[in-house]
């Protein structure tokens, strides 16, 4: 992710703390550890802790088992380049259990990100060069991957009017479009949306799997924030069920990578680097390029390795562990959920305000409201050679120390302005709309 | 590194475990992690554990300070891209009185590897293709590297007579041959040798400078087992260290990114993913490209990054760790060294064996002998479809349950054949010797 801090050190400001609402960094922002989770992970790492009385039994049964799946008994030790065999058993399982769909260990990789897969799919040299649909707004990281990577990175937008719909008229405009500057291979959908907070229907699942089976396409799906829907009537489908249940032909053609990372949802363990991608489909010609592709980079580290194991197996009934778990668990659950359900009322006071406009948030962990800058504000910006939000978001952290990120990073549809942020607690929001209402009359 | 696992199962074999000597991963080899690191990461990872009167007072010190330094007090949480500041900065410390000249933060990244770095050296659309001279042998990271990005890996041959030398004149060559395919970019370097066991002199790194600058290279040096030389008459010497001792114009303008890692030396923690590489010399034009490509890629992995931190701020005398920290880590080195003393009577039991050959190994991890094979030997092994040190370590694993790994892995003049392996324990020896002799009379 592209980080931009401001340097606001030096003179006085009339605020404390400067508070960070900016990046999908659950801890960084306050959230505790699942103290499970890291009892383990602190067994594994000094097995010495195995000897006490002070950790739960079934926490010593874990750790002892997860360092028998370690060479020499050591989180130290390189493991297979795609993860730990026993942990992508254990991952396959937990995906076949989600889907009701069978999940082979041989198409899951233990790997902390897209970039091995667009590897796979840009080849440098192609002429004319390959191309990749991303959504827009959307988070950049496969979008800079996608250039970096010598490919072209090829905009659809996202209806904003209908809480960011994800429409497949748009996806055939933004194809023709596409095909005048390169050949594109793939499309990238975020479900559930980031920083969008749509949620997909079926519906619309299918429209994309029917439009990138009609054109050849490899579907790239960032699934991260499949733990994280709590609007009541949606429901987070994985494209891999989504297609099992269209059935064949779709089923057994379809190309599918779907992203999945215990940096999101209830463990949030961003800072441990655990996550994976299944593939769906590919030709078997292929496979053994992507085995020689994730071979070129080093075993992913074993502490995200052990997370992602834990996010998967999580206590059972009856283990030691299992009532604490389930008692901080459902509150993680509900913090958020109630961070969500007063997303309502947040978004209410924020819909309330003059200039200021947001679609519902159904699912991820973010608001992507948007800002209606008067011709002042926006030449105001320019004076300062800024793009408008970027202004406004500099503005905001200056006056009131509240850090949100402006819709220029993530992409939006020219002449609109945005900014993003996780979900504020009450009195944020009452800095940011005083900022607002402020800053809205000063330039009006 | 490429990962060769042959699936031994299934009938009954003449032994009851399979030793692998073949990867250069002490814990996975039963090297026991430093307790001091084990007991810090525990405590970060579990601050609980603060609480209680299990740890040394300096351990839980170091863990408050290292958690200040994470976002929300996590290691959950997201860090810089190129790695926590503080970490950062201590690193430039390590380097600075490592060298006698300073380093400074904003040239080091806390990153895995060096394909980030490779990135930047070659430009997939170049005509001709770039090209980066890699040592042969060496170890397969960087020219698999060097291919997946569009580039030519162009192979130099360290001079095996001499102790696996590193010689201008085949340098020369080796450039001289590469412009026919391609556009030199970049010298790679790996010092102490990889797998060879050499370490250069300072009057080999001077030609190499003189010869990188004159040609206008980008020096790629890969310094991880810094830590690692035991041969009383070598000594590492850091590129960047010899770079100053020559003075200006070269100490100025010479291009050169050195790499080094927790993953070796004392600590051992391949599975934790802690390396950095420090940027020297960089054209100010192009630095700002740097950075844009390390914030592409994930924040590095936060334990791995505690244990680079611990690397370089070991105990110091006064603090409670540092008898037990003093009394196992020249223990470790001791075994190391004894191990490599032992190394010279292993070296010269293989040396007395027919038909093999081992050059003197002065740091790194491994030695890397030549087999002397036969006609009927390579030709047994061209009917099996195999390369004839391949076949040889294929047999040697079906036959002892010694796991080595062929010299074809790692790049080797044509018509010679060699293995790869860490230091063998007496009675692995009598296996391999025992094997050696057999495999020798039956193929002769």
């Amino acid at each position: 992710t592209f980080h931009f801090k401001c340097d606001i050190q030096g003179e006085k400001k009339p605020y404390k703390d400067v508070i960070d609402v900016c990046w999908g960094d659950p801890h960084g922002a306050g959230m505790k550890p699942l103290t499970f989770v890291r009892q383990v992970l602190a067994a594994c790492i000094y097995p010495q802790l195995l000897d006490g009385g002070n950790l739960p039994m079934d926490v010593k049964r874990r750790a002892q088992k997860l360092l028998r799946w370690c060479d020499g008994g050591s989180v130290g030790s390189y493991t297979n380049t795609g993860g730990i065999l026993e942990i992508v058993e254990n991952l396959a399982q937990f995906i076949s259990q989600r889907d009701g769909v069978p999940a082979h260990p041989e198409n899951i990789w233990i790997h902390p990100g897209s970039q091995t897969i667009l590897t796979l799919l840009l080849s440098s040299e192609a002429t004319p060069k390959r191309g990749v649909l991303v959504p827009v707004p959307g988070h950049s990281t496969v979008p800079l991957s996608v250039a970096a990577l010598g490919g072209v990175a090829a905009p659809y937008f996202l209806d904003e009017e209908r809480g960011w719909e994800l429409r497949a008229d748009e996806l055939r405009r933004a194809l023709a479009s596409a095909r005048g500057v390169c050949r594109p291979v793939a499309l990238y959908v975020i479900n559930p949306g980031n920083p969008t907070g749509h949620v997909q229907s079926r519906k619309s699942m299918e429209e994309v799997i029917r439009f990138v089976a009609e054109n050849n396409l490899f579907l790239l799906a960032d699934e991260v924030y499949q733990g994280s829907v709590y609007d009541a009537n949606s429901e987070f489908v994985s494209y891999k069920k989504r297609l099992y249940e269209l059935g064949p032909p779709l089923a057994h053609t379809l190309e599918l990578a779907s992203f999945h990372s215990a940096s999101k949802g209830l463990l949030g363990e961003c800072g441990l680097r655990g996550g994976y991608v299944e593939l769906l489909n590919m030709d078997p010609v292929v496979m053994p390029y992507v085995e020689r592709l994730f071979h070129l980079i080093p075993s992913p580290p074993v502490t995200g390795q052990i997370a992602l194991e834990l996010m998967v197996e999580p206590p059972q009934p009856g283990d030691p562990s299992y009532p604490l778990y389930m008692h901080v668990s459902p509150k993680v659950h509900r913090n958020r959920s109630s961070d969500i359900q007063s997303a309502a009322p947040m978004l209410q006071v924020l819909n309330r305000l003059p200039a200021i406009s947001c679609q519902p948030v159904r699912g991820g962990a973010f608001a992507f409201p948007r800002l209606h800058l008067t011709t002042k504000a926006i030449r105001k910006a320019k004076d300062a050679g800024m793009q408008p939000d970027m202004f406004y978001c500099t503005k905001l952290l200056e006056d009131t120390g509240v850090f949100v990120s402006p819709g220029c990073e993530y992409g939006q549809k020219e002449g609109t302005y945005h900014i993003r942020f996780g979900f504020l607690p009450k009195h944020h929001l009452v800095r940011l709309s005083a900022f607002h209402l402020k800053f809205m009359k000063d330039l009006s």
